[in-house]
């Protein structure tokens, strides 16, 4: 037991989708420290042998189980869960699916696409395709609490109490304030990616299974509207020290600009390094990063996508 | 005159607005590099002396003039022009004007403000406030070349030709590539900004005379459908070494997200350093980035906003 591992929720306690209804599976005071074991996004349904015909026929009310939830002694709505990522425990296998009809592309990319990863122990970059080698940054996909509306919530939207926000940069070191909303707050996370880049624009990250510990505190009467979060430092070192590539979407609406600028790279990658549209697309999901770099310029506003060059250069 | 300085455009020839029927005031071969002397967004209007109340009465159909144009030969529809940013000289001072009916949350900031800056010659940060301090980049705001379509076209908008991208790394060493609709491209520069952050949320940056030295080669038959660019090296060095601070905006819409995270963090930074809500906006508006986090899990997306915690620690 590691010295901050108070206490271990193991990986036979996960849920699917959001309740205020179920049980706690561990009750904690703030402050304390929790392991949590984790299943990948697939509950299992993925694994070393997996193709691209699997995720055609996914249980999808199965998806993104999350561990949980746990219990804080004192929380309530109005107070802020601070939840800091302490570390992670890979474990060794990761995927990434393009799945038929979910994606920013998905018109563009209609057909399931399968690719297995390794993640190294010690996190060693990841090889991909022709010359790809992605820089790995654990981080916590799906990381939230209950609502305070009764009834089962799908796990898959992001909401004003977090859940799957895929974040790439709720990562190690980085501190997480969640609006509670109901007592006790009823905390889960799951979901765990060993990489993503900001977007996750094909729908998966490098999904897989990475334990992770979180000290979790209590902030009373915090009155958070919205789950906020502070780094440690910089977010993007592991990936940034080549520059980037940058494509761009200017005009009018920023989901149909964002669409441009992933098309573009893809376009991009795949003419230059040699890879499929499909396998540069996925690539782009786990290491390059969507910006908004004017909002302001009435009508058009654009945005950008940068992939960080060392990945294949 | 500087080694690559092999042209130069004064500032008397700028323009306003874009228009292909516009007398370039230059003619290069390409690979040539040109020293452009700039005039600040406000073409002049704003002085050192200027108050609030000279941003009400700015004449709008000054505002953004770019230096040029400049035909470079042999250029041709469906080339691209490939422009390299080399270097830039501050002219010493800076505004940030919050102008009414402008900006990400002209709704919440109805009211004209002004701030001034001092652009030291050596680049060294900027000081605002109680304990600001912005380190600054210099970048071009408006570059680009000129519609195919005949008639003035408003400065204002960024298009596919590039214009009023107002993009942060448009900075020392970038290269970009921009699509060519016009025999001889008619490229001109201007806007030029000491420093900005991704979204430039209330509308102007740090707005600066920076005269800019710039290498202009040609690429035949690229056939770009949007500008691109390619950064040298990490974008974000002068800003993340001490993390961030970041808020975020969850919901259907990314522009109502994006509106959502600056003013939950315009309210954490008056809350937590004293500042006024004007102030703290503007502030987020020269350094300060825009990220989509995620947008994949329908039917919500993540927008965050990324506050470089060393301006204020």
């Amino acid at each position: 037991m590691a010295p901050h591992d108070r206490h271990t929720i193991h990986r036979q306690h996960i849920h699917h989708g959001w309740n205020n209804a179920f049980e706690p599976v561990l009750r904690i005071a703030p402050g304390e420290t929790v392991h949590f074991e984790t299943v990948d996004a697939s509950s299992g349904q993925l694994h070393r042998e997996s193709t691209a015909a699997d995720l055609v026929t996914l249980d999808l009310a199965r998806v993104n189980p999350v561990t949980g939830p746990v219990y804080i002694d004192g929380a309530q709505p109005s107070d802020a869960l601070k939840v800091t990522v302490l570390s992670f425990k890979p474990s060794g296998w990761g995927w990434t699916g393009n799945i038929p009809g979910f994606g920013l592309l998905t018109d563009q990319f209609p057909n399931a696409h399968l690719h297995h990863w390794r993640v190294d122990p010690g996190l060693k970059p990841a090889m991909y395709g022709p010359g790809g080698r992605v820089p790995l940054k654990p981080m916590c996909g799906t990381i939230g609490v209950a609502l305070a509306e009764p009834g089962l919530h799908s796990v898959i939207p992001p909401r004003q109490v977090g859940g799957n926000m895929d974040v790439r940069d709720i990562a190690e070191g980085t501190e997480l304030w969640l609006p509670i909303e109901v007592p006790g707050a009823l905390f889960s996370v799951g979901d765990t990616h060993a990489a993503q880049g900001d977007g996750e624009v094909c729908g998966t990250a490098i999904e897989s299974a990475l334990d992770v510990s979180l000290k979790i505190e209590l902030v009373k009467d915090a009155r958070l509207r919205m789950p906020r979060y502070v780094t440690p430092g910089p977010v993007a070192t592991h990936l940034d020290q080549r520059g980037y590539e940058v494509t761009t979407g200017i005009g009018p609406d920023l989901m149909a600009g964002a669409r441009v600028a992933v098309s573009e790279m893809v376009e991009l990658l795949a003419r230059r390094y040699n890879y499929s549209p499909i396998d540069a697309y996925m690539l782009c999901s786990v290491c390059a990063d969507l910006r908004i770099s004017s909002i302001v310029d009435v009508p058009n506003w654009v945005v950008s996508y940068y992939f960080p060059r060392l990945v294949l250069e």
